[in-house]
């Protein structure tokens, strides 16, 4: 049987955005099951309604992270039908805890070893709309607490094998306009020039040493391919949003 | 005498905002008071300067949070005026400290029972425009340490009895354009319809239940009913704001 | 040689804003490395790329803060460049760790004594854009730990002699378009007259004393002059920017 050991942190990845009460809903019921555990936002703006997406950007943070660790991911615009289960996924001694729609693909994809399960464990109040809040937080409580919540080990609905390792999309747009991709740096040379719409786009290594308002990539903080113009917004001047393909020349 | 005890959670309740030093300075203030407590941002995004429906939104959300719970309540318009005075509310347990302007009339309405007092304590320094970190944050520390301020029994300036129990009005547009209202879902019938502006709205249960782009309105996760629109935003299509009023048919 | 002491609490100034799992990593190296600090987000809208405004604020907001804070700073247009050293101040008992870009240059100035270092100290891994998580978080964690990093006693790379004491100019704009100056209003009559642009702007104790739609100055809650507007947006009324500047008559 798998065991759980206290975790130190608990870290949220949502698309809930910082407006309303959703994050504080949330972290009030962790707050109230949890004492010893540092709760991190780590981003309440992931792509919205878009698993896909969100997957490759959570997959670029986790490294950092402790053993342990408990993630609590909704990325969710299936809540509240019978299209997705909720699941807990374990990858290289993380927990994740979140909609078994594709979220935790490229997570179980660079892992080394990985294993789904699907939540049968119910709360007394399951709201049609805030799943985050009354399954997934109490789980991830659960989780961190070193308790093992009931449920079954299962496979993922669908199979990490069939997606790429690399995604040569648009993935998030950061509030300046910088565009992060689904591409490892670590897989494409500094001479690569990257096409998106009619644009042809070379790699500078900081803003710095590109030219005012042109567009270049670089390698960003977390290892991924990044669009972005010197002092300008690249998405909006390249039309850029979630989803938009890449051509790698 | 009116005892308190030590309490678990000190939840902010604000219109300050995210951006700026405001929240982060209120903070500073509880954490050089408290140690033990746990901080929760419930929301700083409360209808600005409009404590009537924040009074309904607030009231939505208290119910999960246990006894002795300290809220620290901020929709001030009259800050630095002699229009309002500073108040703390003890309703069913919870504590709840801010001014006296009406925001806590359903909290105190919906109750089995409550007290006021006005606040005599006073700090040494008040600013004319920052109540919440001069003088609710301290008291909401004392309160969360188990001290009481310097404060007298009072009468809540507006009488709560005089308040509707369910307001046909708008109180709150999230950020995906989805419309909060001050109706108590578990007195309407699944079966009315809303009139709001010139449009009429129908029951789903979720999102995905509903045509896209259709406006429908459904139970949402704190027991309101709430306008929305399936992959749109229902407040722009429908041109609501806050206040605007609603018939149920 | 300098001592370190444990302190309570770790200040976050930053322009990161609150989009994106900028601020959220950089709580994780934190969170990774201190254990009963209380970490604050002071505030994440900084002037973006603009140290010279940033420094004027962030030395009206450190007064309330106790001996021994942390404040971990990032303006940093410079990042990744070998035009800006990393540094630490020390200044009536606080520490201030960010890029040597001007950002301390008013705290050092208003300091009865201050004192500076270079970080000599390397993480094992640094991005060439997010110091703030790679390198500043570290040193701050190790200050807040009691310890201090590598570092040698420099002097600032701008001499905060040459810096005025006030600075006629619009350095922060709020949510609400409230427009911070770098005016000390202890240094100003309230019978002076702003003109900005070509407007003319007289004294107001509070909100409520101005009319509807006319701009006022007033003493906000960290004793700088802010220009506003009653239940209107200043900025976008007066055509204020980050840099606008004014004359007092």
């Amino acid at each position: 049987m798998e065991q759980s050991r206290l975790s130190h942190m608990i870290v949220l990845f949502t698309d809930f955005g910082w407006r309303g009460p959703y994050v504080g809903q949330l972290k009030a019921v962790l707050a109230q099951q949890v004492t010893d555990q540092v709760i991190i936002d780590l981003m309440h703006d992931a792509p919205v309604f878009k698993p896909r997406a969100a997957a490759y950007l959570l997959a670029s943070l986790v490294e950092p992270f402790p053993k342990d660790t408990v993630f609590l991911v909704v990325v969710d615009p299936g809540v509240g039908t019978d299209e997705r289960r909720p699941c807990v996924l374990k990858a290289d001694g993380r927990w994740y805890v979140g909609p078994d729609n594709g979220l935790f693909n490229i997570i179980a994809k660079q892992s080394t070893e990985y294993k789904a399960w699907v939540i049968d464990w119910q709360p007394e109040f399951l709201s049609d709309s805030f799943h985050g809040r009354d399954l997934f937080a109490p789980v991830a409580a659960q989780l961190a607490s070193g308790q093992l919540p009931a449920m079954t080990e299962t496979s993922l609905a669908q199979n990490p094998q069939d997606w790429p390792a690399d995604l040569a999309e648009i993935i998030y747009l950061d509030a300046f306009g910088n565009a992060m991709t689904g591409l490892h740096a670590t897989h494409i040379s500094e001479d690569a020039t990257l096409r998106v719409n009619s644009a042809s786009i070379n790699y500078a290594r900081v803003f710095a040493e590109a030219g005012k308002g042109e567009p270049f990539w670089y390698v960003n903080s977390n290892g991924l391919v990044e669009i972005a113009m010197n002092q300008a917004d690249a998405a909006q001047a390249l039309d850029l949003e979630i989803g938009t393909s890449l051509q790698i020349i």
